[in-house]
């Protein structure tokens, strides 16, 4: 429990309006958007600075009192579900763009700003902010780097760890670190803006992030691929990477999502199709036409029964607002869902996609399957009441048989959810013991007490 | 000294033919690139597995001694000089590239590969390895990896951090570590793949390395724009930057390096030039059109007397084999050669050029200046006799005004070439004094012993 003087202490800190004690304040920040118990936190505190920031952090290991920092809690693998007793740091005041340089394409931030809201601060520069999560319209930048976020884009454009330039963030004693740069280039000391992207606020706690920008590309063209067989689009997609098209998106969609999704949002889906793929290519106005020309052809090659091209933005935007509501709608058809994220090299897609059918009908579960097939990530996501103990059981052993069916297949067990507190006990089967001690070593290094988001990625 | 049943031991674990321990050659194995004291390691050891690669770091860190892994030791900041009495692995007999996947674009190598030599194998599958290091003729792939090499390409490609998907390592004691994957997302562990891109050794022992390729551009166009002032060239610099095309290369050579360069490969550059510029642009056709005629457009505006475009490939070729040579043809002319690599934002690098202008005429010393100004990352070449003590003292004075510059500028003491034991005294006047202490914490909990490479990029 924190004592009346240490939350006096907090209050001190970053004002007795940011401090939250109340039952119903810590209910709120005891779970995230994975499917995992909630925990409650002892404290919820909000700072208001990037010094109370730190101040929090240092009061925090002073007192051996374990910090989560929570940015929308969006991820999907409990990376910030707290410590019992434990306190939240809420960063939604800390949501400054502190600056958008357009002469050297970089954007700073504080880390509780939303993904979208910078997109869109860029865009209306002429400059592009590519990685953009499902959860982009609430997810904070903060956690996108923590959790190493990925989205529809990864393909072409990389993820949030290719973004990331620059990191200003507070050791576990609250001392500022700095690592990166304003510079395109940088190798001095060590690369810890890598280290920290995809840790988890298992290592420290960001301050300020200095993220790259590019220039918007001139032209875009999307387009939706009508399949008979959810085999023949999985063929397409890898017969497209194949080609070396690099396309924007590349999204595959099954008739269970399809389904869900045109229920949901009335886009306009054929709801009979078995698969869709949902494509987008960008650059050059010759490159978009020319990308675009191979890419039908492909698809009909590989038995697209209809290409449907987008003639307008409206169309266009239609379409990606239909596919980003895929995880709602499915969420709507039982009390429970689970998104996974396992992923292989794109080659291995049709393999994947048949493993996927085979594990549904093994354990008569619901799998609706889509994701961004063109970089290998599928989230194939089970449909299921967690009351039911006898289902539930059924649905843990279809995800152990999903990661094992993804790393026979060369693949990981994470492509952008990150490892959290759902995957830490699958590490090992990908890793080695080595790198699990390795990587406890660094943590124990670096927060000595482990009050830093404690348990997640490395348990313990 | 390394006793002879120690010797023997090693002998053992990689064949007596694979242990040198004769003065001459240590004495090879005693300097690198950069221009620093020689120190002569003990033994020099040359393992030709990756099994024995693990067990020369084991028997190492059981005899608590320093161990230099070592590719061709063309790095620029001292991070292959070895420790006196220690060991150095040379990695030249790990020299296999294991796979090639067309499909999924990536190839898996051992450290010892040769950087041109992967690159000429992927091109000739019609795939690309952008990073260039200058010294790629001869520098292996580990050697980039650990010092993060850069290149020509680094404007529109990036460096070799943004191509290493996934790492097999040793860790101090010869363990298997596994990190990342041959899937272009993924979010599984930490990322010790960016923690081990760039430092130099001082970590863990590289195995196999997992390269991410991709697909050669269409089309590439190459010109030299010629100026009669170094304040314009480096003004066209940031003015094609801030119009948004994105060169794959943006070099610079003031007059200094062009009329080196021109004496020592005679390609024909206009030696009374007071600047050039070197660009290539590349990609789509239509694109290349349109990005070759904005950065005329911009060159001619920004006052170039004349621009030449290669006409053939050959044409091509020889242009950017001159700019390759700058290096050498700069060596040619005094006895030491200091080779900087202060970084700065893009639209300072008209800044930067006058700052180094004026270094040089306050401590009247010939510094040749060429670089990749589009990135920001010049290479300022002080040309000097480190014997004569004065002059020297005034290179040091030099190169601690070049840094301050580039700090002051908003930049990094280095884009490409690393801290190594060059730069590691200035590493605090970049980050902070807590930003040494969480780098050394780190070090000291993964290399209790401080046996790998000791001394590189965080001193002590």
């Amino acid at each position: 429990m924190i004592s009346q003087s240490l939350l006096e202490e907090f209050q001190a800190k970053v004002g007795a309006d940011n401090v939250f004690s109340e039952d119903t304040d810590r209910l709120t920040y005891s779970y995230d958007a994975a499917v995992l118990e909630p925990v409650m936190p002892g404290l919820v505190v909000r700072p208001a600075t990037g010094e109370a920031l730190g101040q929090v952090v240092r009061l925090c290991n002073q007192n051996r009192i374990a910090l989560t920092v929570r940015g929308a809690g969006t991820n999907l693998s409990g990376g910030t579900i707290p410590i019992a007793g434990g306190v939240v740091v809420v960063t939604n005041a800390l949501n400054r763009i502190e600056e958008i340089n357009e002469q050297d394409m970089y954007a700073v931030v504080q880390p509780g700003v939303v993904t979208a809201k910078l997109a869109a601060a860029v865009e209306a520069k002429g400059l592009f902010y590519p990685p953009d999560p499902g959860s982009q319209a609430v997810s904070t930048l903060g956690g996108n780097v923590a959790e190493n976020a990925g989205g529809l884009r990864g393909l072409k454009y990389g993820v949030t760890r290719d973004y990331v330039m620059g990191l200003q963030f507070f050791d576990v004693d609250g001392q500022p670190i700095k690592t990166g740069s304003r510079t395109v280039k940088c190798a001095t000391g060590y690369n810890l803006t890598g280290l920290m992207v995809g840790s988890e606020g298992t290592l420290g706690v960001f301050n300020k992030i200095t993220l790259k920008l590019i220039p918007l590309p001139q032209d875009r063209k999307s387009m939706v691929a009508v399949f008979d067989e959810m085999g023949s689009a999985s063929e397409a997609v890898a017969a497209i990477i194949a080609s070396h098209v690099v396309p924007a998106t590349l999204e595959i969609m099954d008739n269970f999502t399809i389904r869900a999704v045109e229920d949901y949002s009335h886009a306009g889906l054929p709801k009979e199709a078995a698969a869709l793929l949902l494509i987008e290519v960008d650059g050059h106005p010759a490159q978009v036409a020319d990308d675009a020309a191979k890419v039908e052809t492909i698809c009909r090659q590989m038995g697209a029964a209809d290409i449907r091209v987008a003639k307008t933005a409206a169309e266009r935007d239609k379409v990606w607002a239909a596919r980003r509501t895929a995880l709602s709608a499915l969420a709507k058809l039982r009390p429970t869902l689970v998104l996974e994220d396992a992923t292989v090299p794109r080659s291995r897609i049709p393999a994947m996609v048949k493993a996927i059918q085979a594990i549904s009908a093994r354990y008569g579960l619901a799998i609706g399957t889509f994701g961004h097939a063109g970089d290998g990530n599928l989230h194939p996501t089970i449909l299921t009441d967690r009351r039911d103990k006898a289902e539930w059981k059924k649905v843990e052993a279809a995800i152990t048989d999903i990661f094992d069916q993804a790393l026979a297949l060369g693949g990981t067990l994470s492509g952008e959810h990150g490892t959290g507190i759902a995957k830490s006990c699958y590490l090992e089967k990908e890793t080695s013991p080595a790198t699990i001690l390795y990587s406890r070593r660094l943590k124990a290094a670096l927060d000595p007490n482990n009050i830093l988001n404690p348990g997640k990625i490395i348990g313990g």
